[in-house]
């Protein structure tokens, strides 16, 4: 197994974390949820780590923010995967449950954890000296991703989080795709005990009941961002 | 030697990183640049983490935040250290460059690293799993706090980067006190490579010329924070 150098990026616009996985005996390379906005920073960093990027990465369709990875795309020649449940054209790959991005000598596990939306995935990874899931929006620090459009559902995230990512060991550390209270990391023991909505105590009605009294205003970008984010972010007026 | 879960917290307002390192074993903790207007956030992760807070850790008197180390040693009995160079007579504990911090099973060494202030500490930490150094404004990623005031010295801080930071073992992973383009991380031999201003080809007499030619404008807290934080953030009016 190799070691795996972690670089999370913040957008302070969106709130949105970013990630690049390098694995240390290639320089191969795997970006998790691009911004738009943040794309010179990311490509600049890529350039001055010499890295090789082979896979660029969603966890989800975002509503919240326009995602970097066309862009990318065309100036590294990475390849573009999403679930194949986003049902979308502009995808070089579709992942699967379960399947295996490989990059280097390391590799990365998609883990289909849909809810927030129907096609998010998780992705866990393995290095020599530690554990970790970038779980989107599906699992937040101390909270979790709505679920009240793009074919959300409450009972479908919680059984994501109780079956499959709580079935991860407790010390991965839990990279989510957001925060917004300054938080970077935290872990699967620890959310499993604290999480307010998703702790290992809740119940799936008491889950629903919170989801269905959250009462939230939709978000600003959402009807430029999810159409641009079914095209990868191509944006006509930006290419 | 035990593990240490690390804990990166960001303010926003002021782009500071706040730590907090837990001895796995024993849940003994320390805090590192703690933000007043944070106080709550970082006390509500102790108390739910079950943290006994040992120490109250500042790299440096800040001059772009006030520090929230007195409330935080009010609700938690956490002894306040700094730098005996920062002569300050608020603290608990004068540190001196060499000291050992014990915290549980883990220690964390302080490094007198002087040249953004007369008074910065960096800590240096070895785990069972990794290294880590927080360098404060000392080392930031891909460049440096400045050194036009608080006794400041471009001469100083090339000398702490060169022959003390960059003495650390390369794959050190480097937690600054701030940054302004998202990044969260670095490492000593990513550093000394890329640093803007720091790398290790750069000459000291080149990295005055840099220094002098900066022309910043002064923070603007300065003239509110470093009085208060020459108190430990004690604020007369704040208590």
């Amino acid at each position: 197994m190799s070691y795996v150098d972690l670089y999370q990026l913040f957008d302070t616009e969106s709130s949105t974390y970013t990630y690049i996985l390098v694995d240390s005996a290639t320089k191969d390379s795997i970006v998790i949820d691009s911004v738009f906005e943040k794309v010179e920073r990311d490509l600049g960093l890529i350039q001055e780590l010499d890295l090789k990027l082979v896979y660029c990465l969603e966890t989800h369709i975002h509503a919240d923010h326009i995602t970097g990875a066309d862009e990318i795309r065309k100036r590294t020649g990475a390849k573009v995967a999403v679930a194949r449940a986003a049902n979308i054209g502009c995808a070089d790959i579709l992942l699967d449950d379960g399947q295996d991005l490989i990059f280097g000598k390391s590799h990365l596990k998609a883990i289909a954890t849909p809810g927030h939306t129907n096609s998010c995935m998780s992705y866990y990874l393995e290095s020599s000296t530690r554990r970790m899931v970038f779980t989107g929006d599906t699992l937040l620090i101390r909270t979790c991703g709505r679920t009240d459009f793009q074919q959300g559902s409450s009972e479908k995230l919680f059984q994501s989080v109780h079956e499959k990512l709580y079935g991860l060991p407790d010390d991965t550390i839990v990279y989510p795709g957001h925060d917004y209270r300054g938080f970077t990391s935290s872990s699967i023991a620890v959310e499993k005990k604290l999480n307010a909505r998703l702790s290992k105590d809740q119940s799936l009605e008491g889950f629903k009941k919170i989801m269905a009294g959250l009462n939230l205003a939709m978000p600003k970008k959402i009807n430029e961002a999810v159409p641009a984010n079914m095209s990868c972010g191509r944006i006509n007026s930006k290419t």
